[in-house]
């Protein structure tokens, strides 16, 4: 098997959409902690380190509670971890499997199925839908990477 | 110091060793939280968020125990987090690493190394082995990212 | 648009920039761990699974207390999370961010932006600095990615 000369070309249709998926995606996965903060500030709590309840121009009011656990603001939280466990594996994969050159219906169809699945989980998880819903938009997502990894992985030996 | 125009091709055996590993690491990190799926179904139990206490047709009798820490679950937990600590550096250290264009066998030696040592601290760290068995393997993971973000490091200054 | 046939090249000085300072952060987010492990054996404390707290060459006077959070190895962990909320990111933003070809001193001022910012974050969350000064930091860090990010985005579609 050959790889193309210009496989990192915007030239390639393969990258090209990668490159578009991925930086959405990592958009995505900057965003999020602003998300965290602007929930911490919202509600004033939810802080983690002793520091953080300290008198400061943006906290002018603090109190020991503040280092508390906030549901409101964990909740964010446990969404950026969620796309730790998950961006960062799909920009690897995305970017191994459009080196082993696969054919475009392909590409289109899983890098999109991902940031599609992704969006999804986001409101779900969001909005506190029930378990199953959220279940099912994250195993898309994770199919999708596993399948770009398992494409590369099989392409290369 | 001059780099092979074809770097990341296949022809280049340096890249091959690469791609090799860093999909199958990629499809180990990818399948962690599936290993945290499969003993948050066993036990029902160590869920994280208050919705997923709820009854559904994944969880039909559901408790609000459910949401406490589940030692079993947690353990998976703690692994997936050591992985997003190792991995994502691995992937990007190892490309760069095969950009400077390093000797074949030291590419081999430090890419399998870091693939055996993880392979070895996932069975220790699963079976609960010692600490300092597990610490062990994990330091020989760390050392060979540094040693290929050193590499890439010296050759580009 | 068109891309240089050799951006991953040492011969691209924007290329150039980008390795060195993405080797820089690898170091620094695989070197984080080594800090959480050096306060663990300082303190005996901070430990997180049950087999930690038991007899080893390592930890010869073991006992239950070692597996309670400790503020001091956790300030560690935190900051441990928090490269690991940024560093990939910045690593595949940079990396698409040179793929489309921006102005080198473009490129220069936002990756070592970055790094700056990032080394006096550190040095902020280390030391305890109040809150502000250190939010001022990830801010100026997180805003040099999503430029990165956004740029390759906008260059691409």
């Amino acid at each position: 098997m050959n790889l193309q000369p210009s496989a990192l070309s915007l030239d390639n249709p393969v990258f090209h959409t990668y490159i578009v998926a991925a930086t959405i995606m990592i958009l995505k996965l900057m965003i999020q902690p602003w998300m965290t903060v602007q929930r911490m500030m919202k509600v004033r709590a939810g802080f983690r380190s002793p520091e953080d309840a300290k008198k400061s121009p943006i906290n002018p009011q603090p109190n020991a509670e503040q280092l508390e656990p906030n549901e409101y603001v964990e909740r964010s939280r446990r969404m950026n971890l969620n796309d730790l466990e998950s961006i960062p594996g799909f920009l690897a994969a995305g970017l191994l499997f459009v080196l082993t050159g696969p054919p475009l219906l392909l590409a289109q169809i899983l890098i999109w199925a991902y940031v599609a699945a992704r969006a999804a989980h986001f409101v779900a998880y969001a909005t506190a839908q029930l378990h199953d819903i959220r279940a099912t938009f994250w195993t898309v997502s994770s199919l999708a990477v596993i399948a770009m990894a398992g494409y590369a992985l099989v392409q290369s030996i």
